[in-house]
C-alpha cells in the first residue's frame, strides 16, 4: 500500500497531514487528513475518526473545525477521510447535493452504477482503518469515532454495528434515521434499491431496533438548524436509545445552526469525551 | 450609513456576522466580519482588527484563524477587513497575486488607474474604524490590530502611525520593510509612483527610522516560513527596535510555515497579550 503524502504542515506543535492512496474498496485514489500530536513522538495514541457530512471533502473540518488545539492538548490522532469514491469515471449526479459525489453515506452500494466505487463503508471500517493503523502511531485498542450531519449518520451506525473497532461515538447533529427523511430517501434507493428491508442496515434507529447496542453516544444538536425538524429529528434516537437501554446524552444547544461554527463551538467536548472513554 | 447583514451564526456563545457596506473611501461595496463575544450583551468590549494577508478576504481568518473560541473566553470582538477595493471597475492584475484586488498593502494610493479605489490606509484606519465604533459594543479606548504577512505590515504601520487609535500591536509574520522585498516593490511602484521617498510612510522598519515610536510589539514568525529570508526578515524589525527603544517581542516558532496552521496555533497566545495591553 503506497501512500502519497500531499502536504504537511506543523500545527500547535503537531503535523497535520493529507495524504492519498489508491483504494480496493472504493477502486479509485482517496485523500484523506489526519493530524498527529506532539505526544506521537513518544507513544502510541488513541485515534478518532471524524466522518464529515454532505458536499465536504477531508477539507472541510480540517479547515474549520477547530480540533488541533484541543487535540494536541489531549494527546488525539484525528484521521478525516472523504465523503465519497472521486474521480471522472465514478458516478455522480451532478443536480442533487444529496446523491453521488460528496453524498457517499458511509454504505456499500449494491446498484449499479453506484457499486463499482460506492463502498464506503467497508472503505472506512476495513482498508482505511487498517491503512492508518500500520501507519500512524495509533493505540489500536483506542479508536473512537464520531462525524456530523451525514457523517454522525456513519459514526452512529458504524459504531453500533461494530463497537470492538470504535470504542468511543460522538456526533454533531447527526442524520439519525435516513430511512424517513426526504434527504436521503432518494441517495438509500439510488445505492441499496427499493427494499427497506436493506435499508435498516445503515440506520441507526433501525439498527437499534432491530437489537444493535452501544455504552453510551453523545449527540450535540443546535436548536435553529434548518434541517432539525425535517431531516435530523434527534428525538427519534432518543425514543430508540430509550427503549433499547442505551446511555445517550443529548445536548439541545440554543441558537446554534447546521455549520462548523456551531461544530468548532463543541468540539473541544467531544474531543474530551472521547478521551475520557478511550483512556 | 446602511449596513447590512450578510450572515449571522451563532459561535462559542458569540456571533459570528459578516457585513457589507458602500465604502466612500475605496468608492465601492466592502465586506468585513465581526466577531462579538457573549460579554458584549452586558457591557462595551475591547476590540481588535485583524488584517489579512496577500490572496485573503476577510474569510480566510474567519474560517482558518480560530480566534472566536479564546475571543470569547476574554470578551474580545474580532473585526476582519478585506485586503482590498472590490467590484468589476476596480482596477486589478490578474497575473499578479502582489499586485491588485487582494494585494490593497494597507496604503493610499497616488497613481491612475490606482487611486480611484485602492485606499485601504483610510478606509481601515477611518471608515471602517468609524463605522464598526458606531454599530458595535466596542470600547473606544480600547483597540488594537494585528494581522498577518502583508496584514502584518499594514497592522505595524497602522499602529506606529496611529497609536491612539490601534493601542497595542501584534503580528504574524508580517513585511516589516516592503520597500526591500521584491514581492512588495511592484505594487508600491504602482500605487505610490517612482519616488521611494513617499514608500517609507508605508514601511514599518522606515517609519521607525524616521521617529514613529510605539511602546511594545509583538511578532510570532515560523523558521519554516518559505517568505522568510526574500520577503519577511523580522530581524530588520528587530534591528530597528533596538535602535529605537522599541519592546519588540520577537518570537521566532520552530517547523511553522506561513500557513493559517501556524497562525492558529499562536492565536491564543496573542489575544491574550492584547487583552494585557487593552485591559
Amino acid at each position: 500500500m503506497t501512500l502519497e503524502t500531499i502536504s504537511k504542515a506543523k500545527a500547535f506543535d503537531g503535523v497535520q497531514g493529507v495524504y492519498r492512496h489508491q483504494s480496493v474498496a472504493t477502486n479509485c485514489e482517496m485523500t484523506f487528513a489526519v493530524f498527529v500530536p506532539p505526544q506521537a513522538k513518544k507513544q502510541k495514541c488513541p485515534a478518532l475518526f471524524y466522518l464529515s457530512g454532505l458536499t465536504c471533502t477531508h477539507q472541510n473540518v480540517m479547515d474549520k473545525g477547530e480540533y488541533r488545539r484541543m487535540a494536541a492538548e489531549l494527546g488525539l490522532i484525528i484521521v478525516c477521510p472523504d465523503t465519497s469514491p472521486r474521480g471522472e469515471d465514478v458516478a455522480d449526479d451532478a443536480d442533487d447535493w444529496q446523491l453521488g459525489k460528496g453524498a457517499g453515506f458511509y454504505l456499500d452500494a449494491t446498484e449499479a452504477p453506484w457499486a463499482a466505487h460506492y463502498q464506503m463503508q467497508t472503505y472506512v471500517r476495513d482498508e482505511l482503518y487498517d491503512l492508518v493503523l500500520a501507519n500512524f502511531p495509533i493505540d489500536p485498542a483506542r479508536v473512537g469515532v464520531f462525524g456530523h450531519s451525514m457523517g454522525g449518520h456513519g459514526a452512529l451506525t458504524l459504531a453500533l454495528k461494530n463497537p470492538e473497532k470504535f470504542k468511543s461515538c460522538s456526533a454533531f447533529a447527526p442524520i439519525v434515521n435516513p430511512s424517513s427523511c426526504d434527504w436521503s430517501t432518494k441517495a438509500l434507493t439510488a445505492y441499496l434499491g427499493e427494499d427497506k428491508a436493506t435499508w435498516r442496515n445503515y440506520d441507526a434507529v433501525q439498527l437499534i431496533e432491530d437489537g444493535a447496542r452501544y455504552d453510551t453516544i453523545l449527540v450535540d444538536q443546535g436548536s435553529a438548524d434548518g434541517f432539525l425538524d425535517d431531516g435530523l429529528k434527534p428525538w427519534l434516537l432518543q425514543d430508540a436509545c430509550e427503549k433499547a437501554g442505551i446511555d445517550l446524552t443529548l445536548n439541545m444547544r440554543e441558537g446554534y445552526d447546521h455549520s462548523y461554527y456551531f461544530i468548532s463551538s463543541f468540539m473541544d467536548d467531544h474531543l474530551r469525551w472521547h478521551v475520557a472513554r478511550l483512556g
